[in-house]
This record gives C-alpha cells, sequence and structure tokens, in this order.
C-alpha cells in the first residue's frame, strides 16, 4: 500500500546561470514538456547574499514567480553545500581536513567541516532566512537541505573541531575512559588512555589504527551529518509547516548513516547516474561494455529500493515519498570515461525508477552551462538552449504517465534484502581480503534476485522491516540485535544468513560465542576460521559454482542439512529449518543457484529471464527492461495482460508496459 | 630557405667535475673526434661563488681558455638551476611548493620557484657577473639560459610568492574582480570573488577547480618562466652582444609556452633521449620491443620540428636557430628501465636531427661521472676516461658531415601541422577521458604524415605560420583566433579540424556557436555532443578503421559532403571546400588512410614506405633511415639520385644520404 | 659443529589481555602441547606503567609465578615498541616523521623516533625497572628487546631529532664539509656544503637526492638502531647476568643491518609468516596458487639460514643460537588476502626450522584476541579458548620431537651465499631498473641451490664467512672490502660474482678500475656497460635461458673462459680459474643449470629434486619436505638411511627425517 502520488517529472535549474529575460522562455519549454517540479538555490549562497548580511532576494523573488506563472512547483534547496569565500575567509577553521592531515581549500564546494559549531551557525542563519521568505510560498513544493552529503568523501573530517567533537562524543557513550578502553580492547599494544583528551583521530597513525576506533570515528561523523542537517530540518519544518523536506543522497555511497538522516526527512531521494556509475560497479569489462551506454541493469535499481525504505523512515509505508532527484540525461563530466546513452536508455531509466514507485524524476540538469566545472555534463538543452536529446525523451515519458495515469504504488514484497550502514564502515575498515567491499556483496544476492524476476524491498536490519516476509535474505551483517534476531526467529520467512553476518559485536570485537553471535539461536552452527583469497584462487564447490575471494570453515551442529560443499571437502551451505547460512562469497551462478532454491521454498515462483530482461511490478503495474543489445521476446511474461506500451518482441533497451 | 650554417658536433662538459691536469686531454681528443661545441657551466653556482659575494673565477677562466686553445666554441651556461645552499638558507621563501601543499627542498637540483623576487634578484647578480666577464671572450659561441626549465615539474609552485604574483597577474588582466568572475563563470557555485585577494591557487581543492581557474594559473606560471628567463637574456645582450642565446628545452614537455620563451632566444634547443622517452610514448609492447634500443620513430623528429619552428621566432625562417643541446650517448639513468642504444642507433639520431635542419647536435655528457645523481647515466667516456661506443660514432658522424659538406638548410614544409601549448594544459585540465592527451592526439596525425614521407613544419597556431600552405592540420585546437580563421579561410591549403578544435572560447567556456566555435566559419558544422571512451570500448568506422578513447556527433550542414561515418551510423568525417572536420581520435590506420587522402587532394604525392623507414629532406639532400630490426630495400626511394653514403638494402638503425 | 641445545616449542601470550583465573588453565594447556617457552610482556608498557612513575608489577609478578608453576620458561620483552599516550603527550616529538614530512601519531604500536634522545632514556628508565625486578628470576629463559624494529617502516624517521643526529654522524665520519663534498661528489648540481649544519634530510628533495646521501642516512638510521638496541642490552647484562638476550627480527625486511644489531643480541630470532610473505615474494601466479597455504618453498628455508648466521654474530658457530620467535599458526590479518595454510603446513613449518637448526618455534599467538588491531590473526586457541587446529599440530610436533631427542645441530656448510645489508640499501636507492630487487635477485641463486637440495649458509660479507668453503656465491654485492677479496683469492672455493658486485665504492662512486672493482683482482674482467630491461624485453642466451630485467656488457681479458654468451653477441658468463662472473640476472632455469655446473666443478653432488621436494640436513638427520600437491616419491633420497617419521611416498605438506 502507499499513498499513491502522481508520477512526475522534474528538473534542476539555475536561474542565477541565465539573464533574466530567458527565464520566462525556460519555465514554458518545462510546462510544454510535461515537467512539474524544479529544483533551485541549491548553490545560489553568493548570490542571495553577496556580502556578509546583505541578502540579495530580488533575483530568486522573480525566478520562483516565473516559474509559478507557469504551474511548475518549486523544490528550494539551502546553499549551505557552497558557503561563499567571504564566509570561509571569516572563520578559516570551517574548512574540512583530509585524512593526510591538509587542509580541504574554497574553490570548488563542500569546503566545510560537518563539526565546525561556527559554520552550523552560518548555516542556521541563512536557511532561516530562506525559510522564512519562501516558506509559505504557493509555489513552494518541497524543499532540499544541502546538496549530496559527503560528496568528494566529505563526512570524515580531521580537523580541530571535529577532535573536540569526537572526544565529547565519546565521553558521553562511554563515560569513562576505562570503559572506553574495554569496549575499545585497548590493552592491545598499550593503547588505553587515562581521559578522553588524550584520544586523537585515526588518522596518521603509524600502522592501522584500532577498527573499534575507525567504527566510533565512522559513526562519529554519521551522527554529524544527521545532526547538521536537523538544524536545518527543526528550521524549515517551523517557518515552512507542511512542506516536505528532501535530501539528494548518492549512487554507492555509505560514509554515513542514510537511515538515520531520513528520520528527518518526509522524502528521500537520489541522484542516479547510471553510466557514470558503471565504472565503478563491476571490472568485468565484457559486461561494461555490454552496459556501456545504458548502466549496471541492477545497480540502479538497487539504489531505488534502498531509497524508497529510506524514505519510509519518517513517515512508514503509506506515506512515505521517494524521488530521483537527478537523473542522467546525456554524458556527464565526472566519470573516468563519459560515454553517451545508448538509444532508448534515458526513457528506460525513467521508467525504471516509476516502476520502483518513484514519484518525481528529476533531470539534471535544464540547460548544460558553457562555464566552470560541468559545462561537459549534458543537460535537456545545450549551452546555446536548443533542445537536446533528452529534453525530447521528456515530452514523450509525460505523454505516457498521462497515458497511464501513472501514480506511485509500491508494495510491500514478500522479500526483503538487508542492507545496514555500519556493516559497509567495518568490512571497509577491516575487509581482511583486500576486495571485501560490503556494497558489493549485496548486490551479488540483489542481482540474484532481479535475474530471478523479483521486486525487492531493500530494508534496515531491523525487526519491523524483516517481519512478516516470506524470504528474508541477510548477507555480511556485522554485528545483530537481539530484536532482529528474535524477530527471524518468530516469523515464517526462510532466511538466509552470512557470510560474516554476526561475526562482529557492536565494539568491533569478535562474538564471544564466536560467530554468527546471536544468529547462533537461530542455527546450529559455529565458524572457527575465514579465509580470503586473491583474485587467481577460489573456492570450488562441488555442484559446480564457487566461492571468491572469501570463504568460511563452518562447524555446523548436528540437527542441521549441508546443501552444499566446497571439492575441499567443508561445508559452504547449510540450514536448519527455516534458517540457511552461505559460509563464502558467491560467484554470480551460485548466488542466482542459491536464491532460486530459496524462493522455491519460500512459496515464491522465479521467472526464467533472458540475461538483459529484468522485470519490475508497481501496484497492478508490470514493466519489463530490456538492458540488452538485441531484441528478446518476452511474450512469455506479457502472456495474458494488458499491454500499456511496448512490444512483446522488446528491442533495445525498449520498456513493455502490462497490467497485471 | 635558411642561413645555411654548418652543420657540426657539440658536447656537453664539466671541468669542475676533474682535475686541471685532465682538461688539456679532454680539449684535444673533443677536437679529433669532430667536436667544435662545448657546453659548460650550468651547474657550476657553488663553485662559481663559494660563499655569498666572493667569486672565484680561476677555474672557469681556465677550462675556457684551454677549449678555446683547441678552437673550441664554448656554449656558457648560466647557474641558476642550482642555486647553492648558502643562498637558499638565506631566503628559504625562494623554494617552490609542490601542488600537494609541500615546500621541494634543497638536495637535487630546480630548488626555486619563479615567482620569487628575490631569487630573480640573485640570478639577476649571477647572471650579470658572468655576462660581464665572459660575455665578450672570443672562444664564447653561444649562452644557455639555466636548464631544462620545468624538468621535475617545477614550473608550477603554490608558494606564497606565487600567490600573491598570480593576484597581481589577475588583476592585471580583468581589471575588476566581476570581469574574473564572469569569465570564469564563478556563479557556479558560489565561487564568486568581491576582491582579487580572495582568489586562491588552484591546489587542493575539494574536488577540481574551476577549469578556467586552473588554466589562468597555467597562463600565469607560464609567464613567470617567461619573465624569469627575460631578465637573463636582457643582462646578456647587454653585455655580451652578438652572441646568439640558447636554452635547453625537454621532450614531450608543455607546462609553459615555449614559443613564448624563444621570442627571447636566439636558438631553440632541446635535450634528445629517444630511448628514455620511448616509455612514455606508448603502451604497445610490441612496438615497444621493436623500437627498445632505437626509440619512437617519430617522436623525436616531431620535437625536431616543433623546435625549429621555436628556434625562427626571434629572428625568422632565414635566421632561425636550432639545436639538439643534449643528445643521449648510451643508456640513462633516469627511466623506468634504461637499456642501451642498439647498434648504430647513435648515429641514426645524429642523422635524423642534421636531417631536420639541426645545426649543432651536442652530446650529453663528455665524460660519465663516477658519483651522485647521473652516474648510471652513460656518456663519450667512461667513467676511466677510456672512450665509449658514441665516442667512436662521433668521429664517423663528424667525418661524415665534412665529406658531404653538411650545412643546415631546412625548407618551408607544404604541410603545417599546429601545436599549441594553452591545447595541452586545457585538454590536462579537462580530458574528459582518462587517457585524452593533447601530445598524444598531435603525435598520431605527425605520424601518419611520416609514414607517407613527409617533411612537415610544426607551427603555432598564428596566421603568418599556416599561410602559403598546402595542407594544414589543425588537431584538437582549444581555442581560435579570428586572425588564424581568416588565414585558413583565405589560404588555399586543405585544412583538416578537430577532434575538439574550436570548442572553447579563451576563458575556457563553451563557445557560443557551439564548437567548432570560431571555425564554424570554414564549414557548415556543429558539435552538439561528444563521448570518452574506455580503452576496451571503441567506434568503429563503416570501411574499417576505428576512433579509440573520442568519438563526437557531428550535425554537418546540407552543403557538406560525409567521408566516413561509424557502423552506428554517425557522421565521423565531413567536409565542405577544402575544410575537413574529424570526430574523432583516429587509430594508427584511420590516421594513415585520412592523412593520405588529405595529401593527394593537396597535390603532394606521399611516398609508400615500410613501416620501420623513414624519409626526411634538408635542402637539396634526403636521408632514409632504417628504425626496425631487418634490412629493407629502399631502392624506390633512392631510384636515380647520388647517393652520398649507406646503402639502399638498408641495414637496422642505418642511415642513406641522397643528393636530390 | 653446535652446542646442540634440545629443540623445543614456545608461545607468544598475553596474559593482560586475559582474566587472572584463566592463566592457570593456559598455563596448563601450555604444557600439555609440550611448549616449553613463553614469551610475554612486549607490549605491556601501559599496564606495567599506567601512569608517569606508578608501577604495577603485581599481574606480571603474578603471570610468571603461574608460567613458573608449570615448568614454562619465560621469555620477556621490553615495552619499548608501544609507549603509553602518557608518555608521548610528555614530548610529542619522539613521534617519528615520516619521508612526506607528516608525523607518525599515536594509536598503534612503533610510534617512536630512534634518534630521540628524551625516548631513548625512558627506555634506558623502563627496561632498568624490568631488568631489577625480574633478572633473576628463575623462570627467566630469555629476554626480547623491543619488538620487530622497523616494522611498518619505522627505521627511518624524518624527524628534528633524526636531523641533528644525522649532522652529527657526518661531523664524525667526515671530519670536514670538504671531505663530505668529495666523498659524495656535491660539485655535481652545486650541492656542496659548506658546514655540516647546512645538510638536510634526503627527503622532499625536488628529484631524487644524490645517492650518497641517501646512503649514508640508512647507514645512520640503522646505526640508531644498533644503538637504541644496545642501550637495552647493556642494562640487561647489568641486571640480568647469564640471561641470553634476543631480538625478533622480521621476513624480507633489510631496512636496518641485522648483522650489527646481532652483535649485542645472544640469540637471533625471526618472525615466520609463510603465507603472508608469499604476497611479496613472487608475481608469478601459478606458483602463488601452487604455495597458497604453505607458502613459497624457499623464502622462510632463506631467512632461516640468513638468521642462524645473525645468531653467530656475538657468540660464534659454536654458541651461536637462532629460534623462530612467531610462527605463523593460522590465516593471518596483514596480508592483502589472507588464505588459511593447507593441512599439515603448520607442521611442515616447524620441521622446516627445526632442520635448520633452530632451538625454539615459537607461536605467535596463544590465543586469537576478539578486539583490536590483530582480531582476524589465529592462534592456537580460539577467541573463546577452544583448542584450534596449531595446538593439536604443537602437540605432534613435540611429541616428534621427543620421539627422535632432536638438538639443534647445524653444520658448517660447504656452500656459502653472501648476503649485505648495504647492498640492498644501495639497490633500493639505485635500482637503474624499476623491478632491480637485492633480496630477490639473492633468492634466485638460493633457490637454485635449494633445488639442488643443498643446506646453505646465508653470511655476511666477511673474510672469515666465506674462508674454508667449496663454493662461494656473491651476487649483487654493492662494494667489496681487500679483506674479503684477499679471503677469496686465497681461499680454494669456487666462486661465482655478480650481476653488479663490486660496481661502487663505500661512498657510492663507481670504482676507479671500472666494475667490478676490486673483485677485478680475482678475475681479469671490466664492466664497461649496463642495462635494464622491461619485463616484454630480455636477454636469450645461446644455449636456452635468459637473463631478465639486468645485463651487463662484459669486456673479459684473455686469460678468461666464456661459459655463455648471449643471442646478441655478447659474452654473458666468464670465468677464470676458480673464479666466475655472471653479467645478468638470471632466470629460474639459468640459475639453477649455473648452479648445477658450479656445485658439480665444486665437487659437492647435486640432489636431482622434484619440484615441489627440498632437503635440509641437521646434524646426522636429514629432513625432505614436500611444499606440493602432489604425493612424491622420494624413496632415491630416503635411500638407505633409517626412517625416522613419515614415508617415503610423501604426501602433500609431509616431511621425511630419516637417520643418515
Ligand atoms: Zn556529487
Ligand atoms: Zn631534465
Ligand atoms: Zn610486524
Amino acid at each position: 500500500m502507499s499513498a499513491k502520488r502522481k508520477q512526475t517529472l522534474g528538473v534542476c535549474y539555475y536561474p542565477e546561470h541565465w539573464p533574466r529575460e530567458r527565464w520566462e522562455t525556460d519555465a514554458r519549454m518545462m510546462a510544454e514538456a510535461g515537467i512539474t517540479h524544479v529544483r533551485i538555490g541549491e548553490f545560489a549562497w553568493s548570490r542571495i547574499e553577496p556580502e556578509p548580511g546583505r541578502y540579495d532576494w530580488d533575483w530568486l523573488d522573480d525566478a520562483i514567480e516565473v516559474l509559478h506563472g507557469y504551474g511548475l512547483g518549486v523544490v528550494l534547496g539551502t546553499p549551505t553545500a557552497t558557503p561563499p569565500k567571504w564566509l570561509v575567509d571569516s572563520m578559516p577553521d570551517m574548512l574540512a581536513v583530509g585524512a593526510d592531515g591538509k587542509v580541504r581549500g574554497f574553490g570548488s564546494r563542500r569546503h566545510y567541516c560537518f563539526s565546525h559549531e561556527g559554520y552550523r551557525r552560518e548555516c542556521a542563519r541563512i536557511v532561516t532566512e530562506l525559510a522564512k521568505r519562501y516558506g509559505r510560498h504557493p509555489a513552494l513544493a518541497a524543499w532540499q537541505t544541502d546538496n549530496e552529503y559527503g560528496c568528494h568523501d566529505t563526512v570524515e573530517s580531521y580537523s580541530k573541531a571535529a577532535l573536540e567533537g569526537f572526544r565529547n562524543w565519546l565521553a558521553q557513550k562511554y563515560q569513562s575512559p576505562d570503559a572506553l578502553n574495554r569496549a575499545w580492547g585497548n590493552v592491545f599494544w598499550s593503547m588505553e588512555y587515562r581521559s578522553f583528551d588524550e584520544v586523537e583521530l585515526p588518522n596518521l597513525t603509524v600502522t592501522e589504527p584500532n577498527p573499534a576506533h575507525a567504527m566510533d570515528f565512522q559513526r562519529y561523523s554519521s551522527d554529524q551529518v544527521v545532526a547538521f542537517n536537523r538544524i536545518q530540518t527543526e528550521i524549515i519544518r517551523a517557518h515552512s509547516p507542511g512542506v516536505p523536506i528532501a535530501h539528494n543522497f548518492m549512487g554507492r555511497f555509505v560514509a554515513f548513516d542514510h537511515f538515520a538522516v531520513s528520520r528527518d526527512l518526509d522524502i528521500a531521494s537520489w541522484d542516479s547516474y547510471p553510466i557514470g556509475f558503471l565504472d565503478r560497479d563491476t571490472d568485468d569489462e565484457e559486461n561494461k561494455l555490454r552496459y556501456l551506454g545504458v548502466g549496471d541493469p541492477d545497480n540502479q535499481a538497487l539504489h531505488h529500493d534502498l531509497y524508497r525504505s529510506c524514505g519510509q523512515v519518517r513517515n512508514g509505508e503509506i506515506e512515505g515519498r521517494w524521488w530521483v532527484m537527478e537523473q542522467q540525461p546525456g554524458p556527464v563530466n565526472w566519470a573516468p570515461w563519459n560515454p553517451a546513452p545508448f538509444p532508448g536508455a534515458v526513457r528506460l531509466w525513467a521508467w525504471e525508477a516509476f516502476a520502483a514507485g518513484a514519484e518525481v524524476v528529476s533531470y539534471f540538469r535544464w540547460r548544460q552551462p558553457p562555464f566552470a566545472q560541468e559545462q561537459m555534463h549534458e543537460a535537456l538543452l545545450l549551452p546555446n538552449a536548443e533542445p537536446n536529446e533528452a529534453y525530447e525523451a521528456c515530452r514523450q515519458i509525460s505523454a505516457e504517465l498521462a497515458r497511464i495515469g501513472a501514480v506511485a504504488a509500491p508494495e510491500r514484497s514478500d522479500v526483503a534484502l538487508v542492507f545496514d550502514y555500519e556493516s559497509a564502515w567495518a568490512w571497509n575498515i577491516q575487509p581482511q581480503g583486500r576486495d571485501f567491499v560490503y556494497f558489493d556483496l549485496v548486490l551479488r544476492f540483489y542481482r540474484a534476485l532481479r535475474q530471478w524476476g523479483i521486486s525487492i524491498d531493500v530494508v534496515p536490519p531491523e525487526a519491523d522491516a524483516v517481519s512478516g516476509r516470506r524470504l528474508v535474505i541477510v548477507p555480511g551483517l556485522f554485528s545483530g540485535t537481539n530484536m532482529l534476531v528474535e524477530a527471524l526467529a518468530t516469523g515464517e520467512a526462510i532466511v538466509l544468513l552470512g557470510p560474516r553476518t554476526g561475526s562482529k559485536t557492536k565494539d568491533f570485537q569478535i562474538s564471544e560465542e564466536l560467530p554468527p553471535g546471536p544468529f547462533g539461536r537461530l542455527i546450529d552452527l559455529n565458524i572457527r576460521r575465514v579465509e580470503s583469497l586473491p583474485p587467481f584462487a577460489d573456492v570450488k564447490l562441488k555442484d559446480g559454482g564457487r566461492f571468491d575471494g572469501w570463504r568460511e570453515f563452518l562447524v555446523p551442529g548436528t540437527g542441521t542439512t549441508v546443501h552444499r560443499a566446497s571439492i575441499d571437502g567443508h561445508e559452504a551451505h547449510v540450514s536448519q529449518g527455516r534458517v540457511h547460512y552461505l559460509g563464502g562469497r558467491p560467484d554470480e551462478e551460485t548466488a542466482k543457484a542459491i536464491i532460486g532454491e530459496l524462493l522455491r521454498e519460500s512459496g515464491i515462483t522465479p521467472l526464467d529471464l533472458h540475461r538483459d530482461i529484468r522485470v519490475r511490478d508497481n501496484g497492478s503495474l508490470r514493466f519489463v527492461f530490456n538492458y540488452g543489445p538485441e531484441t528478446v521476446d518476452v511474450s512469455a511474461i506479457a502472456n495474458g495482460a494488458e499491454v500499456l506500451f511496448g512490444e512483446a518482441l522488446l528491442g533495445p533497451r525498449e520498456v513493455l508496459a502490462l497490467r497485471r
């Protein structure tokens, strides 16, 4: 169930980059293409407040009026990602410091330290001014706080402000240095502290710092993002009642806890650049080449599901909202290489998002700027203001949205895949094998589910989130709460745990009962040894498939069943009742096989899909996507359903919409 | 036409490294090998001025006398690349600062910041002393200022002196902060400045700085090299009338504008290390292996042509002079690996330079030092003073020079290839695809021309330089002046533009008319999209060949002709009248095919050469070079001409000299 | 001959990590497994002295008593590798500074600068307290100074203390700046100093520093390790008469002169992690895969032989002692990937060490800690105190030791392989080809000897060490003393020199007589040219085999014999009388062939071994090891000998013990 909001298009717009005379035309063209939402303002501090305390509202008043005149809803960004030079010069210690000890200077963006009290006060001031002036404006559709928290590795700062903040945070958490010493195990290597003021930041140590130290610093840093954001949301709610607040998260970014920030957001949104992300998603060149101009078939989808989940944190499943705040319209400027989208890809991306329940898909950006850092980033319009390809795609998409009366109607999935930010930090701090990456591990299971045609919920490791499911996948969960274990124990879902799940306490210690720690309640098993393996080695399984890079040596109890074993004679996949444990990182073949078995065990019927085909349900609608280079016959999927648009002989990067 | 100076050999000599008693023998052996020019002094500051203000001229007086006694001409270097420790200690802020913010200390060479006024004053002092003492000495053949400006990445310094200098430079260029803000597009990301004193250097920013900011800093830095050099040349001209001034440029080095520095030079020279450079020229291991001991067949040649052009900046085509100031005689010490030259390679290199019109080919260095950083760098003599291989090569080459009465007589070529330092900076700042390197792009076209047997002029993007040609190639030219466009429009040359040519204004903004900007006057075309592609992808062309890494989407006007298209259906090579545009980075096959067509269109007859063979004309002489491992029959080229030396069955790394 | 001490097992134990109640059980279990030696204390400073000047001995008294109660000998570590935070805060400049100029902070271990006088005083104080309290305790079996000097690249520090120390050291060595200038060749690039106070540390120079400068700094840094260690050994000897002193060296670590430190040690020991080291030993993936869970078959063995040699420096061959202080028991945490040992590997490692004459093989560590940096490092016990695999291996090994009455009885080998720390520094400073690594060069010859079944002595470049041998191998020896040359000249051994042997003077200058410098007395030869080659090139030899990466151009005298030549026509391997010179870096095939010839020439009968088989003699015992994955029939080796344990059909990672 959901509130079933209408699905629509948006765009990011920078009126301050263009002559006043042009705005009218821009607004008209937006409306003509079916765009309804326009994000503005998020980098405009130097135009809003050109000198300390002198505000210039005229241009922004005008811009909002012009947009309003064409019925466009305004998404107003707070400009705190780009403090002007005069502000930085007034308190230079607001700049963040990198892990290398260097001040990160002015000259681009995000040049601030989240811990700096002075900068927080300045942000509160400018947000208050903005919220007072526009908080009740009829054009206002939503707020966006700041922009892409953490972009360019800016969550962690190793500044004096951060050091002081961290010491206070530790004092509050542990109350006594002895408690901290015990929790971290500081007796090891004589790292014991006599006072919180002796604690340093975990950078520039001779060799790696204590992982518990690094973990607490990551938690502290994440908490500063939450606090920084909350200052803004509290001010906005006070001055702009009823207007939803969003932030635009990023792809493959885990340096702060997005669920925690989402507690203060009405709308979770993210910035989706499928081609730009492709370079990071895989090092498989055959796949990269196949999907060069369309992106990994599962990466965007995973983020959609994750951020839909974030959007439900504050207001629940029914009122929860999620958007794509920035959608790639053409080649970007920031990846190592920047290919053009394949024909059809721009439209496919929009429908993949709508199929996942997105309310708004908003393009970045309206018109390609001729100047500055992003001049090579394409937009809906060319630098000379002529429509570019994606502008035409907008026309088509908005017509289709209207034709099918599209609404955001995501339903709770039978399948939940647990995603946990602390786990991402933990395995980043302690990979134990160079290529062990938490996000990649989750993606392997997500991909397998998608390959079987499943619509998935990606959820936090919480009791509510997993209860009432038929299948719950919990890969690599650093630590587990008793409540989560209890929920899994009392539910009826088939559960897949591991690898590494439950292997640590919250204090980053190995569980006293040995891994899987508290999950040992669900399955009689312990893990006495793990090994990581270089890419040229692997663990072959008896019935085909393999683990790559990671393998655990399971000691299962007598009540367990062995489903898979390695050819060197070790248990690889065991179960007891509804609960399975997987002792390694599965390759694509193995992941797909296991997930297929578990789906059937859960009573869910998987679809047998072509490698390039993906399927997604939104309410009563089913969408079929072809990410590949060839036409694929998907009539078996379409079977019996009403075709809303598209064809069962589904062309490359084409979409088929069905009513189930 | 040229002044037809005699061609001859030189050597770099460090009398201060050897006992006084040895100098006489050295001079005699130089003369015996046919060497006529000896460069000395350029690292000897600590011997010339062992303590502040106390000069020791005796040894240098003697050294010059000894050389003079054997009829050797002296090339006297100013010692400003190696300020002594006492000078650095007297003003430590003269040290440059790296982009990482670290001071670049004493202990090797080039430890100074070009912007530092105090160091400039010290240089003026020592150069004045030198020029006064030796400026009219009869042995003096030429001066060399400093040594290898910019070696070890020393053009850019991020020091306090540079910051102050940069702010003044910007103030002079833009006159008002608003003008700077508009030119750079600082409204983007609130980077606007209220005063020039707010501008910082473009290093240590959170993410990339504004490309316009980076570009102006590169221009500023280049200007400091020009100014630094001019201080010396003005002093020298005052005290040493009529003696030509040289500087020794480097290979594949573009961090300052060599044409601009050359305005103050009578002789452009460069330091040619064919084997050392091979590691950077290509990552094609088959080619690297084939040319391991001889170097890339086209890289040295391109530099010869470029620096010949530099040598003509101040005094024109007739009086212009160029030398190889340092020529590799054996293995060097500084490349990742340092192979020995193949038999014949040392002689081939000399003749390749002479064929390109070099007046002097000077070896680095006379005798291999047993000590310090370059002890593994071979020389004409072994450390124990016995002749090494290259000494014997000198004997042979000087005999051949005498036999054929060689003079420097380069003629203006029908073919001009435009080379532009600002373009190298621009695409370094904004490659848009990781492997887009301007120098490499130029080399692709240069190589194709050489493969067709053409002698080429490599010229600056100026009207004079392109006029009167039959074929002009303009690859990747960042920006274009109206005068250049006018010259191309009114000339009769076939012109090849692109890729990326004319895509930016001088302010590093996308041209208002879209690329190719002002070159759109020559051909009815605009470029609405570009894409960069990783090495495992490419753009295949319909009739064979391909673009690698870079492709543009052309929108040609109705009056244009399409010569090539991609198999995915986009125009790749179009023309209108005499003017062609190429929309991608051509692989070797494609470059060769296109250049072949354009040569024929220009009425120039290409030669059909074996892959290892290169041909070069100097006045009435034609030289044929075999860079390969096998004997090649070149009698078709020799056909009818008088053989001066060499054979038509041309052995590996052998040279054939013909009179046309 | 040796003192024939009993061979036994040890373990590293951290009582401070576990509850007092557990210690008794631990001690009992140790004794039960046959462990006799327990190392404790080396990271416990914060527990011994929790606040400045307040000592807490109770726990350590107790721990020693408990161990003593079970008859266990205590190896007591000084805790100077982990100074507590309060000490660091009391003098922050005791922290080392990295080559990048950054202070290396508190938060892990080894956070100190060897040059810091204040820290040396603090170490003297804590060691005095420890030595006074426990120096005559009956349980005390040995001392260990500090822990793994130099781990995490901590030998070199670029601190103020180091700068001052270095200047003094230079003043003492050279007496006058002129002498230093001459020795370093500072006239090159005007690097001359007028006073020792002008000399800087060799980091952060614009380009590479003078190699002589770098070399002297490495010597200085090594000397500080020696001096730092000697402060401790002198105090210990004063307060703990008769108790031997050890230090635990590392694998593949050469940053200080271990022979020099060993002058103050009674026992040389090292920390052997065969799997962890595998990643660095080779980039041959086929080999890495074959030996993934057992380690390189020759790397540990080489270290055993090297440190056995170190152990004889102070007390001579008979009284010399060596241990493995830390032996890997399972996966570790610190390599890029951390595979588990193959079945049998743990036992094989122990026997390889005992076969090489180790007195104690001590496991690291007793019980896997659940906390801090090494929580993923396995131990004899699991974190939950259950025995892990290696505990069971200990039982078996100690039973076997008892059964055969094993004693350390290494005999002087007929074959000496010279190892020299200065050479490692020299070729690190001046590799001349990117992949030239001294350790790797030595390993190539060592491996060839092992492949022929030879037990080897790895010795310093000293006359005593090489005299009385039948075969002496001297690869890559930077410089040579007259005494060494004299010893080789007057002995009767077959000698193999080169490549690079004798190529420099101690001042890092090329020998006046050209390489091989003083070794030219032994063979009439000089080397006029060297070349380094990239991995895709090589030098093929006429009768098969090749040099990779390095080749010298030999000019042999008339009295020499040519044994090998390259297919491009250069001498590659020549000899005169007993002395051979090899002019390149041999590949495995070539090294094996040459060593085989030299063994026969020396009258030593090589064994023809399977690729995975190694043989080692200890006194009258012979051990045969199978490092490979298949069973190998070694009955030809066993022929006639009494089998102590194991079988002639030797299984994977199995050991066969024979009495000869
Ligand atoms: Zn971003
Ligand atoms: Zn240079
Ligand atoms: Zn260590």
